[in-house]
């Protein structure tokens, strides 16, 4: 019999999806950052959602305000990956009766902060009493046409970007990481960005996504993965889950022009090559290692 | 200290709605069914969230197929209070690992045929692990500027109607109420309704929210409450929670042209009278007997 660890969340995720009939409102629906829906001449709206759940997204130990801003950032990440500009959300929160004000004053300092922050209306939301925290944000955003990035878009000779240090999750970055949305609205706004993916799951999960979306593989360079000062190493980079940082691809002469403006942190990881040579590793020994997409697993 | 118990889900939800800051393109935010926003010249957008909890809302001994179509129908519920019509949905899924597939896919297939019939996509989606079910529905709709109805218009002389009979929730009609689309639609369509919101607290809870929003008061007549057959009587209608039909006002011209036509379920139950007067009820025995708002609490 099937069961949700065989299957994992992505292969419930398209079990699904294969039975969802979408009407031609929807541009794109289940399968990247955000739905992506038709909303005026020039513009779609971007809609996403993302659960929190204590004890696998967080603990109580951490700070509650922390608990807050991630619930919102997570969001606006997603929004970010799709190039666009965060407008509305709704907060859905579950909580046991014990829950003391105090802790949900803080959660909700944290939302409010990162709401102020990026412009987003915080337009309602539900309570509701569970056995354990449950947050559970909905957002919707804005993006020009022309501007919108899925994870589809790679090409053969693409170079592969990504906009900060990888890893570092466990240790707490995926409290308090900022939401790229300045970067990617710098991008999309002057660059053309074939693919974007916001890094949830680890490196190696998340541009498996990139590939499989856009029938390509690709080849990274241990050496020129960024690390934070802290690093783990490179299995944390690959696989340890909650970065944030945007994962993006560009024609080889795009990427020549952003590399040139030396703004923020964008630093060039590899290049995108023929699906039939999967994902590929060139390590510091110049070793050519096959790498399987892995990552955070809910099941 | 302040607890949750004592200030209650409204409390709080006055609470955070104090410190949150909107912008212009929110007509409506927290405190009505759905968040109103701007959208086009004709068009309002609805947003709206509803989460469900295992042993909250539902049981796992409840057919999982109407868990799922409970975890869409209510936020339905929720469009059908503005008059509005559905468009898009998000569902957040939490679950235990231990979860299996045919549960899973009961639970879908209840969603789905809810979403074939209202004609709202299932645009996208977030799956994550939890130690209990949660079900977090996050929809779109859309409704003429003309056409919106909120809590906040009731006028004093408005005729109180509702669309069906109240009381049953807790016998399983919780599981297996209609929103009423169809009804609302027909409803902001043909007539000029001032106030509306669906029952999903029970009676005198949801009319004191009608009540709050415009200031005004009410009496209703216990004679004129239509019960279902296996009715448990008043109370049950008054504070059973999950009705989950429209309760409405409009001035006497227009219900006398409402009743006339004799569409659908339609009861008149009571008046709106000025706020001083608070909530009342005529008793069979025609005594005026004050009704306290109360209902299902969550805290």
């Amino acid at each position: 019999m099937t069961n949700l660890t065989k299957l994992g969340e992505f292969g419930l995720i398209e079990r699904f999806r294969k039975a969802i009939k979408l009407d031609s409102t929807v541009v794109k629906g289940s399968g990247d950052d955000c739905a992506v829906l038709k909303f005026d001449r020039k513009n779609y709206q971007l809609f996403t959602c993302d659960m929190l759940v204590e004890d696998v997204d967080f603990t109580l130990k951490d700070r509650p305000y922390l608990i807050g801003r991630k619930s919102l950032a997570v969001s606006l990440s997603d929004i970010a990956a799709c190039g666009g500009l965060p407008r509305h959300c709704l907060v859905s929160i579950g909580m046991p009766k014990k829950t003391t004000l105090k802790f949900l004053d803080e959660v909700f300092s944290g939302m409010l902060e990162l709401a102020k922050k990026y412009k987003v209306n915080i337009s309602g939301g539900d309570l509701s009493r569970a056995d354990k925290l449950v947050i559970d944000v909905s957002m919707l955003g804005a993006v020009e046409k022309k501007k919108l990035v899925l994870r589809e878009g790679a090409k053969i000779g693409d170079i592969i970007f990504v906009s900060g240090p990888l890893g570092g999750s466990i240790r707490g970055k995926h409290l308090k990481f900022t939401p790229r949305i300045k970067e990617a609205r710098f991008l999309v706004s002057n660059f053309k960005i074939n693919s974007m993916i916001d890094i949830s799951d680890g490196l190696s999960q998340d541009l498996g996504h990139i590939l499989k979306a856009s029938r390509v593989g690709a080849v990274i360079y241990e050496d020129l993965i960024p690390l934070p000062a802290e690093s783990a190493g490179l299995n944390d980079a690959l696989y340890s889950g909650e970065d944030f940082e945007l994962l993006f691809t560009l024609s080889k002469k795009e990427a020549k022009r952003l590399t040139r403006k030396k703004k923020m942190n964008f630093q060039p990881i590899g290049e995108i090559t023929s699906a039939k040579s999967g994902l590929r590793l060139i390590n510091k020994d110049c070793r050519d290692i096959e790498v399987l997409p892995a990552g955070f697993r809910h099941f």
